[in-house]
């Protein structure tokens, strides 16, 4: 009895959860520009309320009472009292705090980038690390603050797989990306092939078409940076368009894996922790697994190669497509436009600073003269402004620490994945093919309809037989790459 | 202290509200079809957690202690208070029963519209008949189930002033009727100029434009069925695309003057009813004006005609479009698509039906018959079928019974507006130069910007200087409609 009101609680707070993403989705794609002062109202509402009801006595008192009959139901407790007790613990003023703080620290981000200067932005950020760190000595009090936030993102891994997988990356990635930089090899990109806007959409929707994109329940859209959201019944993806059709295209194919993955969450279970996603690092694993481990590949470029063509009036062969989808630039200082290698430097660097800022080992006013120093480090250069190297990218002003790792988790975890159901499955022979169905319905089986059921390392476990382990990524990085690179 | 809090709540309320009107829109608009079951639930949570909000004890304690310190808050409090006790008298039971009941009968009334069989909705019709009564009861037992329904869209106005409306149209405005489908003359729709959807989209665009539609805060869009929603932040207009340019543009005209009062609320007072518009007659009313008496008039398509002709590629005369528009077709059962004048007709014998039913003096299988014959006595013919007639609108499905009167209120309520700007603005003149600011700055200075200030007969007093009266429609529809078909 208990249980059944927990979850139907759960599953109003659950409604205002998705009604909240529908409306960021509108916020994102399709609202007027001055629909701005309205919408960060009602979204304020709705998380406010939603706050209210998952911090009400009441959910403690059905947590208590709620005597669950199976391992669904005690992986539902679970999950909601895990939930319960983060934003218990959080005193509401600190919430709202925190809220005020990052709405306003979006426009002085904003500007102090367009500016390049980041002093402007310097006490924004200041304020938003001490409420973050007040934060983390709330909701884990057990925990170093930078680890508290982290869980935020990837509850179950802990900063010590974290850890260990960025070590191993740091070891060995980054020697291989010093050798490719170093190459006499290099590859050019399809920039210069000139396909409009509405031949690339006419491309990436062909494409989600081949992947098997299930049309009744989600679209595609435009947005200035690319996203996906939505629930089993409704999965959306947007992509963008510019001077290279290989940039909408992979951008495409990575939306259309976190979609697949909602997707196949189960019907039955909406609204309960069983119907919803196991967080980031899986997320970040089913999105990076179909844009690198499928579209990335060449028995993909050599099947679709003849249908990029037909939609972009082009004429490219699947190897130059492959190349071209594979090119690691020597010189690009921005984390979302990098090559499947540099990337996890970008990440690396990132972890690094965020980690001592948020833990008090350097200060704000550092952060430039850091950033640039790890950047040679890992990336060989020093980014010519702060635009490109500090103020990148958005996520500080959103006041989140600890998100940059789930990045790498993923990618990682997309490679360990795909080594196991290369045993079970010749996905490159479906691939030449154009039948992706296989993959998903692995994916649908060993991942997705479980929602939360596991705690993430359960469900890794569970789908790939082992720990999460950068060997595979690692493994995978230096067969392709080395055969790309001659290295 | 106390009214501030109150207002704190309103607000919340209202925010929620206004988010799930995005939701609706985005369910009309945007949402793939399977996203339904989910979106549903989203829709029922957010409409269960304003209703628990607006029932809660403590709502009923801050109006009890509201200090309102002038007449602004005073209204606020009246407003809140009617809608506090509305809410809080009828069960929740009620409102959950009548809410599920609405669900199921949709599809019920989809299939028994499509397969013209009356007898498959009648048992659903029966159900929400009783529920409704049964609410009515609850709501405000002092006066008839139907005028306890009809004040669920119009509060202020009273049933005695529909029904005044009403008869006088009925007594004024159907020999008038008669006489215009027994005249010798008659006009040619534009039907037969065959204009493709895309130029249609720039025609209904480039009068967007040209009436002053702020894009900043709106957008346009197709839907099956046009409607107009959102704040004062963000008014979007829908419109449809058919064969008869002349239908999108009125309809999208007719949006337009929904969103442009939606737009005219004060922006300080969003989410209090002072920032809300003042329920359907006087929306309606805007949407008319606009629509009937500026888009159907000679001497905007004196403007409008040379844009309308470069946007579609077309040849007419500002004369040929303005009877076009205003065509009096005579056997046409639809609602929806009846002129200025046969639509009362259409909305008589619907307020008729409606309100023998609530009060139990005919029965629901007795509507088609019933129907049948008011609408030879209005219309001067029967409609084929029942598809084509009691089971035509969709308003009794969702349980609506005493919104249609409206539609005519807000008609006539435009004519009696219409009449008074004209004693202070030359309209005509302003239309032949495109110049549509002045009528939109005098609705907005004597309509819009008062929210729910006044209520409804106050609201017209102030604006017009009279009651809400039928003498100035059928003044105008006998001067305009009298030389258009010479009767």
């Amino acid at each position: 009895m208990s249980y059944n009101e927990l979850v139907e609680r759960v599953k109003k707070i659950s409604n205002i959860g998705n009604a909240a993403g529908v409306l960021r989705w509108d916020q994102e794609v399709m609202m007027p520009e001055g629909g701005t002062p309205a919408r960060s109202q009602q979204l304020a509402t709705l998380s406010s309320v939603s706050h209210d009801l998952l911090t009400d006595e009441k959910t403690e008192n059905l947590l208590d009472e709620a005597e669950p009959s199976d391992e669904s139901e005690e992986a539902v407790v679970r999950e909601v009292r895990r939930g319960y007790e983060r934003a218990e613990r959080v005193p509401n003023e600190l919430v709202e705090e925190i809220s005020t703080a990052t709405s306003e620290a979006h426009p002085v981000w904003t500007q102090a980038k367009e500016k390049d200067d980041f002093e402007e932005f310097a006490p924004t950020l200041e304020r938003l690390v001490e409420l973050r760190r007040e934060y983390a000595d709330h909701v884990n009090p057990d925990v170093p603050r930078y680890e508290a936030l982290f869980e935020e993102y990837e509850p179950y891994l802990g900063l010590d797989t974290a850890e260990r997988v960025l070590d191993t990356l740091r070891e060995e990635l980054v020697p291989l990306v010093d050798d490719v930089l170093s190459s006499d090899v290099s590859y050019e990109s399809l920039e210069g092939i000139d396909v409009d806007e509405d031949a690339q959409e006419a491309m990436v929707r062909d494409a989600l078409d081949a992947l098997g994109y299930d049309w009744e329940h989600g679209r595609l859209d435009v947005a200035p940076h690319p996203f996906s959201s939505g629930t089993q019944f409704d999965a959306r993806v947007t992509t963008r368009f510019g001077d290279d059709p290989l940039d909408a295209l992979t951008s495409t194919v990575h939306e259309f894996g976190h979609a697949t993955y909602t997707l196949g969450l189960p019907d039955d279970e909406y609204g309960t922790p069983l119907g919803e996603s196991r967080d980031l690092t899986v997320h970040e694993s089913q999105s990076r697994l179909w844009e690198n481990h499928v579209g990335r590949t060449l028995p993909f470029w050599e099947f679709f190669a003849s249908r990029f063509n037909e939609a972009t009036s082009s004429d490219i062969t699947p190897q130059r497509a492959y190349e071209a989808a594979n090119t690691v630039e020597e010189h690009n200082p921005i984390r979302v436009e990098a090559d499947e290698l540099t990337y996890h430097s970008h990440i690396l660097l990132r972890f690094e600073v965020e980690r001592a800022l948020i833990e008090g080992e350097i200060e704000v006013d550092e952060i430039p003269q850091v950033w640039n120093e790890k950047h040679e480090k890992y990336l060989g250069f020093r980014p010519d402004t702060d635009a490109e190297g500090a103020l990148q990218d958005i996520h500080w002003s959103h006041g989140s620490f600890g998100y940059f790792p789930t990045y790498t988790l993923g990618s990682v975890l997309a490679a360990q994945i795909d080594a196991k159901v290369r045993d079970e499955i010749d996905l490159d022979e479906h691939a030449r093919k154009g039948e992706f169905d296989p993959l998903r319905d692995w994916l649908r089986e060993n991942v997705h309809r479980h929602g939360k059921r596991y705690k993430t390392d359960e469900l890794i476990e569970h789908a790939t037989g082992d720990e999460l382990r950068a060997s595979y990524f690692v493994d995978y990085a230096e067969e392709k790459y080395g055969k790309l690179y001659d290295v």
